[in-house]
């Protein structure tokens, strides 16, 4: 289950390649070819709701361009050696400012760390709690697969805990005997419910009482439509909650630049933990720097914010006039929903039948670590879709629906969860998934 | 003494925040603050003769610029999500070409995994050794001591090999039993001798009968400054050899570009071991395959050469005229010299007598993993200096060399070796090597 889904990052670009069956005019040199995986003789899908990233096309190029001609100008040649291993000073002084403003949450430029995404900051984390002589730590199911598969293959025990519709259910975090847990309070991934304050609340309370770590993943805290975004955890308990997040949704993954806000005891430790010399360009933290106190940060954010608002709406009503008979989850909020299938139709039935009509879709249980308990459902990424291409896709679904009905016998055990190290997370998925 | 190196590399940026006296007239935003260290409180040095890296005054700022422009004007879009972890293909492609044509190596982009500098490629390499049921890798003595942390790190023994005038002495390699070994064939480090044909072909046939892995650090072998360059092990049996590069040296360590260009067999678990996400961007990787593809990187490279070739001449007459009792060691070829100080001088006192004149040098013993066995030397990185400054420092040198006779007893004890994990290599420099 999680090798399916780490293959579906690898191939990000791949899957990706043209836009809703528009093919990209320009190629930077050559086609980029890769290793013979498993699913490497996969289809290019006409349509992709992937939900891992934003729409790649609104990457603020001329911002980022300037930005970094700014910063060759000026950057003295003293800066182009090795520079402090937890991230340019300016970049850490530029995100305390923001996150603080945004994010409500409470850090300095000493306490926060640069990482090269969130999967980076929490490899260094889970090294950090190992010296520490934590074991356990618990993970929201369903929840992000990649990050149990990264905390296990560090060496720590994952327990996954449930979710409901008040968010992670804190009271199971006492019978876990965990040392930290991974959360997702603004926007459960992926179900999309918010941490309700009774939960906040008795989650830092297990935290205080039992000398426990909270990961905050801020994956998406940004993007927010029906209010102002929930502020962090980390705000209210800077020294229990360490606030991970990056720009991959914000801006773009390539762009490999995420940090860590962290408690006191904790920053020489991971700076300690990062790999030596893994760090970000010290130009891209610098640009990246530039663009957050010129504004030009807030700015995109803004547009994103819009854009992607108008596109959830045309999903909704796609949804509404083509599957009438299925309901959606989730808050207002970041880049996906999770829709439930109506009522006969299996996750991998009609990902295979979607499959064959050009349309990639993810199951709800390539999310689950365990047995998966939910309504057969998707998670649908809507931000990487125009909003013509949106409405044609669930078009498209509705027809793989009435086609899965058909033959809802197949259902399920191709998606069997097992273990998993990293180290393999790109080979070997189950290709047949979507071989169409 | 490794977390002194460590400290060093940490520092870089600061230690040369001033080139050779001159203030830096311009700065990019505040000065970059740092968390305290046992090092945080050391004077600036007039003259720093770090070895770490050339001069970064010659990085190709407007080509840099340049080459991003025309990525960010031409990359797809879908480009900008999750890439191939094993790095852009069109810098794979250049790589494979260039390092055919200038380094003799035999290889292919589908042999070469981007990484982000040599450490972190060894990092990667330890990782899949490990994996492979390894247990034990040779290092050279003298050597690089951050080498033999990250491998220590990340859990293989290491066992230190002496280098001789010859280079590495491969016959001690058979008493051994390691699984792999570091080598640095084309210019040793630091000592600055070539593995002559003989041990070559020894280490090659050990490799080959025992087979075991022999990692080449390719770190400066583009510099050579009275023949062409040594041709690459690599080349010559690319099924034993991993090539290990970066631009660090050629370019700027804040680049953060490496590559490992493997045997066929470590190729995807080389991808499987790094960690997920830290990857370097996208366009950073672009832009430099550009800047190859153009001849703009051999440009400056050629650039560079007849610099550091003048740089080093201008050493060596330095030395002749201010310290005429000491002895240089090493082909001409790289960033660095081994100076062996006239009798009666040791290399703490000498180091100590001259960070009060502010000038900061390097004692061999820091490069020793055991107890050194050397005539007192110190290692002298010229690159970083103009030719003017080099003879100021030179001259200093000859007067701390005069204080440091009188002052020898208080040699040695301080640079004691011992064990060390890179999570603090960071921290607790023996500051009072240079506190003058």
């Amino acid at each position: 289950v999680v090798e399916a889904y780490g293959q579906l990052v690898a191939e990000g670009y791949l899957l990706a390649r043209r836009g809703s069956g528009t093919r990209v005019a320009e190629r930077l040199g050559p086609a980029p070819r890769r290793l013979e995986t498993a699913s490497a003789s996969l289809p290019t899908p006409r349509w992709d709701l992937f939900a891992g990233h934003g729409d790649l096309t609104l990457f603020p190029r001329t911002a980022w361009l300037r930005a970094t001609r700014e910063v060759l100008a000026e950057l003295p040649a003293a800066r182009l050696g090795y520079g402090w291993p937890g991230g340019a000073f300016e970049l850490r002084e530029a995100l305390s400012e923001r996150l603080a403003r945004a994010r409500g949450a409470a850090t300095s430029p000493e306490h926060i760390v640069i990482v090269s995404g969130f999967l980076h900051g929490l490899e260094v984390l889970a090294r950090v709690l190992l010296a520490r002589g934590a074991t356990r730590i618990a993970v929201e199911e369903p929840g992000f697969p990649l990050c149990t598969a990264v905390l296990r293959a560090a060496g720590l025990q994952t327990v996954a805990v449930p979710v409901d519709a008040e968010g992670l259910c804190v009271e199971r975090l006492e019978a876990t005997a965990v040392d930290a847990v991974v959360v997702t309070p603004a926007h459960a991934f992926p179900v999309g419910v918010v941490l309700t304050p009774e939960r906040r609340a008795a989650l830092l309370r297990w935290a205080e009482e039992h000398r426990t770590l909270i990961v905050e993943d801020d994956y998406d805290g940004e993007f927010r439509y029906d209010r102002g975004p929930v502020g962090t955890l980390q705000g209210v308990s800077p020294e229990r909650v360490v606030l991970a997040g990056s720009v991959s949704k914000t801006l773009a993954p390539a762009v490999r630049i995420g940090w860590l806000a962290l408690p006191e005891e904790l920053v020489a430790p991971a700076i300690g933990a990062r790999s030596i010399g893994a760090d970000t360009a010290a130009v891209g933290q610098l640009a990246l720097a530039r663009l957050i106190g010129s504004g030009a940060y807030d700015r995109h954010l803004r547009c994103c914010r819009l854009r992607y608002k108008r596109k959830r709406e045309a999903l909704l009503t796609a949804i509404a006039d083509h599957v009438p008979g299925a309901r959606v989850h989730g808050v207002a909020a970041g880049l996906h929903v999770v829709l439930e299938l109506p009522h006969g139709a299996g996750e991998v039935a009609t990902t295979r039948a979607a499959a064959a009509l050009g349309l990639r879709v993810y199951p709800l249980a390539l999310f689950c670590a365990g047995e998966p308990r939910h309504a057969p459902s998707l998670v649908i990424g809507y931000a990487g879709c125009g909003e013509g291409a949106l409405r044609d896709a669930i078009g498209v679904l509705a027809e793989a629906i009435d086609r899965a009905h058909a033959d809802a016998a197949s259902d399920v055990p191709a998606l069997a969860p097992r273990d998993h190290a990293p180290a393999s997370s790109w080979e070997g998925a189950p290709a047949s998934l979507w071989a169409g």
